[in-house]
């Protein structure tokens, strides 16, 4: 939805903040005694609480009674959108069948790409919405939604409206981005260039002037599309005014963060065989480093992504769940921040801050999202907890009391 | 909750039913064109759908529109009744804390027990509530609990309470363990023997004199209890009339789960080092293996428990949460399944026994519960997906349409 400017001016009072806010003292930029005060949809001040006259305010008043407060989750890398489910052929997989079979009997990208195609705007919009609904319930307030299983251009513009239809029917925030060069579609097998001056010429220049994506995103891998054909996208973005990603480094060193680099990018997604250079190239461009721990959970995969030289050149790192049906089915931001703890080594407060400070940042949104400051939205959570470590430490438990978005609350208890 | 023999008589139309019974064609036991009739709380009986006659039923009828039942989960190894939190040791710990400095600053299983103890009976069921309920929107029917976070006559009776207080106020069924054996209190510290002398002389009868627990388990291991040591609290279970379970092989190879085996146990849970002459034992006892992946996961471990060897000799396997503050702090049984299939290696199917069929048998339920068949109860799981594997393929998606407990259902839309 919209930022709703109707939502009444509020007072949030007795919080501890972990406010994400570098400005402040880590750990979690910590603020006790302070208060929230949120208008028109934003954070208008953060204030020590002992200048505040609750009496006086004109507008809600919260007492929070010692609970904490987050920011919004956001959860910047998911492939949301699709038709069908890869749940059988899994199965297939881990029952022995080799991975050719699957594919010769239509498994694989290809089955998400025809159930995708097959369905209308609507029907992908109702099958999406329990996904979106469930990372909403954890505490999800600004969500990205990739393309990537239409490969036409109308069923990738279909795909966009349908993130579109999502974001108008739910209090969420969705920034949408074009993934046409996800894989290259039945249509031009064996012609990968063929399809990328298709994504060139056509696809993308439609979804830009129709305002669906804010950003372009490239899978850039052995089995995907090489640095070269990356690049002609990223060209192509840049003359459309649109922003860049990239699926980079996950399965081999093609160098593809440097090209994200290169081009300014918002964020390198992946990067489990991303090295020093790239890492140079990353912290140069002001890139995030956005690790993806679900999908390399769910492929058994052993590389890791360089966390140890991410945190010591300060490249900004985000978490996010990569939603999707084939390499990480799992509609939990919390696990995926539990996962990048135990598998990727972060710290919890690392988590935390790759799902809101971070993450805002992989979406061009450090300035507006993904911290209680003045001038951020005023998209936050409300938690029954100790401590903002449990945050990263347990799945499953419901500890969200209250999730604000844009100023109204809605209870979850 | 007591079985009810209110609810009214029903009948479930037009669902595919995968029954997990073994009677019927693998995989899954799936039954179609089969209706479901329920009455007293027990499945009365499961019919081919051609020879029932709705409009003749004096009861409920639904139809499921073709959606899928199962039985309901059960969850067979549990520590969920517990205070506080180990969130911020966890912090700690990923932040290169060494762990004698985490237990010298009062952290680590002590923790637990002295915020356990700290509470008193109704406080322990009130915190440890939305952890069950967690469980149960998931699908969980059945859960074992286990004291063990007390370790004092009054602290594990209170524990053990507390666990039949929260079965008598939400429709669930809990089977509860007696865990005494679990650490060496500080009171004994030094003094093993002397604390199992207290376990079994003191805590144990009166725990069985109450009725409040059915079995008794044993946590044997290096950093736990000796074989010696668990061989005790065996005794003493036999003696008291009540089954016995251990926590063994889970860090070295102590042949504890030989041990449960010699008593006939329920099942031997953790398991990872269980080598080929205790996969024997187990097989020739009818003891059930529980595979309790999320503290393989959460700690790190390499060890796999040898589920090739088990799959060979025909043991069954129960997968279970492992719910605790230290080692699993996962309140989900899907997570479970999952990591089940992605970090060990079971199948979709397995998965779903190992937590219907088989870990009944891991509570000596095995003839009643976790199977789609007459004469069992009335436990059952209405889901909108295509496939059974989608339960162990996905996490956070909410695919659980109404939980039947003892033939009530609840919905969950
Ligand atoms: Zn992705
Ligand atoms: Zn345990």
């Amino acid at each position: 939805m919209t930022p709703s400017s109707a939502s009444r001016p509020s007072l949030w009072l007795n919080a501890r903040l972990a406010s994400m806010d570098p400005a402040h003292p880590a750990p979690y930029g910590v603020l006790e005694n302070h208060a929230l005060l949120l208008r028109g949809g934003n954070i208008e001040a953060v204030l020590p609480q002992a200048g505040v006259d609750p009496a006086a305010f004109d507008g809600d008043v919260h007492d929070l009674q010692g609970r904490w407060i987050t920011p919004g989750f956001i959860d910047c890398h998911t492939h949301l959108v699709y038709g069908g489910s890869r749940a059988a052929e899994w199965e297939k997989r881990l029952n022995g069948v080799p991975y050719q079979q699957i594919a010769a009997e239509g498994g694989g990208i290809v089955s998400t790409v025809r159930a995708t195609r097959w369905l209308d705007e609507e029907e992908l919009a109702l099958e999406s919405l329990p996904r979106l609904k469930a990372l909403m319930a954890e505490g999800v307030t600004t969500v990205e939604i990739k393309s990537g299983y239409g490969l036409t251009q109308a069923d990738e513009i279909k795909q966009l409206s349908a993130a579109r239809r999502l974001q108008d029917s739910l209090p969420v925030e969705v920034a949408a981005t074009l993934l046409a060069a996800h894989a290259v579609p039945p249509e031009y097998a064996g012609d990968a260039d063929g399809y990328i001056a298709y994504v060139v010429d056509s696809i993308l220049p439609l979804a830009a002037r129709a305002g669906l994506a804010e950003a372009v995103d490239v899978f850039c891998e052995s089995v995907g599309f090489t640095p070269a054909q990356t690049r002609r996208v990223f060209e192509a973005a840049r003359a459309h005014g649109l922003k860049v990603k990239g699926h980079v480094e996950q399965l081999s060193n093609l160098h593809g963060a440097e090209l994200v680099a290169e081009f300014g990018g918002l964020s390198a997604d992946h990067i489990e065989y991303l090295d020093a250079a790239g890492v140079a190239a990353l912290k140069a461009a002001g890139t995030v480093a956005v690790l993806l721990p679900g999908a390399f959970y769910f492929l058994r995969e052993t590389q890791k992504p360089p966390v140890a030289l991410l945190r010591a050149a300060g490249v900004p790192m985000a978490v996010s769940t990569d939603l999707n049906p084939g390499t990480s089915p799992f509609a939990s931001i919390r696990l995926a921040m539990n996962q990048a703890c135990v598998l990727f080594g972060l710290s919890p407060e690392e988590a935390l801050a790759g799902v809101t400070r971070h993450a805002a940042r992989a979406l061009g949104r450090g300035a507006t999202h993904g911290r209680l400051a003045a001038g951020c939205v005023a998209d936050l959570l409300v938690w029954d907890i100790d401590h903002p470590a449990e945050l990263a430490y347990s799945v499953g438990v419901p500890q969200l009391k209250q999730r604000v978005f844009r100023g109204s609350a809605q209870n979850l208890e």
